[in-house]
């Protein structure tokens, strides 16, 4: 059974996720963190529904058996997919990036168009826009006309290539963004985790007109919440909290894109093998976890 | 015990080296070929010696489950790290397209630099410069200075986003291929099998003194002569050959991204689960295959 002491663990396909653990441990600096980077697989936002499902069915399965009190789904597209089905299946709390990124452009929009911009998956999973629709905390949906979507699959290799603030991005950046911008979009939801790092080229081409909404700053409110209502939040929080870092590759870029996203270098990641991400998945998928 | 009946086997991280398929089926028109696509882990030049040999050995230890006469390493990354390991563990021939590559590459030039290009994997695993250094097939080894490499890791997501022709991919082509075209090379290997896509792009960049290397053609000739010294070629060639397609992922954008590799839709691919994969890599690592 979990308690207050035990670590939160967060898991993205690869290293776009150390965006939101730099978030939640800015807000619960006492909180361990177990992260898990499923870079031997990465990206997921290209491939199909099943093997996202799959995929992310194994990387919280291996948190799970790592002791972790609760799992974040700091991957867009995982939490398109799975979010569901890891809620049905784990012994603790999930949250994804979807419902805090849905929340927080509703509260933000003044009427006009919203945005979202994200992988294949994500945009063709649907996800976002239902949210938008239904609404969410209090805030009440907008109508469809209101939501305009664009895929940009060339921003994670142009981040993950450290390309930010060229002449190739800003052309990359006027081919998926025109329209949005055209419609005069009051709110843009960054709907990746490498997108926060295109933040400031995104706002200047968008113009003032259009605020840009992040989910890792709400994800890691709506994280608090969720351990103080299962009584999970640590209280003891005299030492900061540790970092554990745990990855299914090492890329050959790892260094560079690791501080990219985290600020600074990544110390002592552990290695996990394709047979023990297996085991994880079979693990939780029987429910013994 | 392979005989000549049975089907020759090409596997890649994903769809590219469908182009290698085309060539194989040009020149042998009466074999039958089996196809993998690791799809649901492409890419795999952006990740690690160890991981692209896990996966390369699941790749070829399903297709020998398969029963194929021979495997062909479409894939330059995987020919990179796990072409030694591969000719070690399995039970046919095994053949790459780094060692065509570098043979075609000796024949053509005319004693100026010899250019390579390729992912991080392949480029940093300097197989290619070693094959150059060596020399190959009766043609001699050439001085190290006569080598020049560069990664040009965002190529592959511009052909898979299908943006060949555009302003974004002749800013990126100058990016790398500039100093390439400086120095004057006088071949250039394409080291990666999305590159052929962008041959007459890159061909108007580096201008008339550069020939281009795309050594499909190439390994589909050392192909036919490995099967003719085993005696497993097919010379009942009165039917076409069957070609049979199997991939780990339907990814989103499957139908266009298929038919700009092999000039036309792939029909009824199979889906390999993740639970094969890691089957098929554990039989080939016990021999018993």
């Amino acid at each position: 059974m979990a308690t207050a002491d035990h670590p939160i663990g967060i898991f993205d396909s690869g290293l776009g996720g150390l965006t939101v653990l730099r978030a939640v441990h800015e807000r619960l600096p006492g909180e361990d963190l177990i992260y898990f980077g499923d870079t031997a697989r990465v990206p997921y936002g290209t491939k199909g529904e099943l093997t996202v499902r799959n995929f992310a069915s194994q990387d919280a399965g291996l948190l799970v058996g790592l002791g972790v009190k609760m799992v974040i789904v700091a991957c867009n597209t995982a939490s398109a997919f799975a979010l569901d089905h890891l809620r049905e299946t784990l012994p603790v709390p999930v949250i994804g990036v979807i419902e805090p990124g849905v929340e927080e452009a509703l509260r933000r929009t003044r009427g006009g168009p919203v945005g979202v911009i994200g992988t294949s998956g994500t945009i063709r999973s649907d996800r976002y826009q239902q949210g938008l629709r239904e609404g969410r905390a209090g805030f009440g949906g907008i109508a469809d006309e209101r939501i305009l979507v664009r895929e940009c699959p060339l921003f994670v290799p142009l981040v993950e290539e450290g390309m930010m603030g060229t002449e190739i991005t800003r052309l990359v950046l006027g081919e998926y963004l025109e329209p949005l911008r055209n419609a005069r979009a009051d709110t843009l939801i960054l709907g990746c985790t490498h997108y926060p790092l295109l933040k400031e080229e995104i706002a200047a081409y968008m113009g003032p007109q259009t605020e840009l909404v992040d989910s890792a700053a709400t994800l890691a409110e709506a994280a608090e919440q969720i351990l103080v209502a299962a009584d999970l939040l640590r209280t003891e929080s005299e030492r900061e909290g540790l970092l554990d870092f745990h990855l299914s590759d090492i890329p050959w870029k790892f260094a560079e894109i690791g501080a990219r996203f985290l600020g600074r270098p990544i110390a002592d990641a552990k290695i996990v093998g394709l047979d023990e991400m297996e085991q994880a998945g079979r693990t939780v998928a029987k429910g013994t976890s």
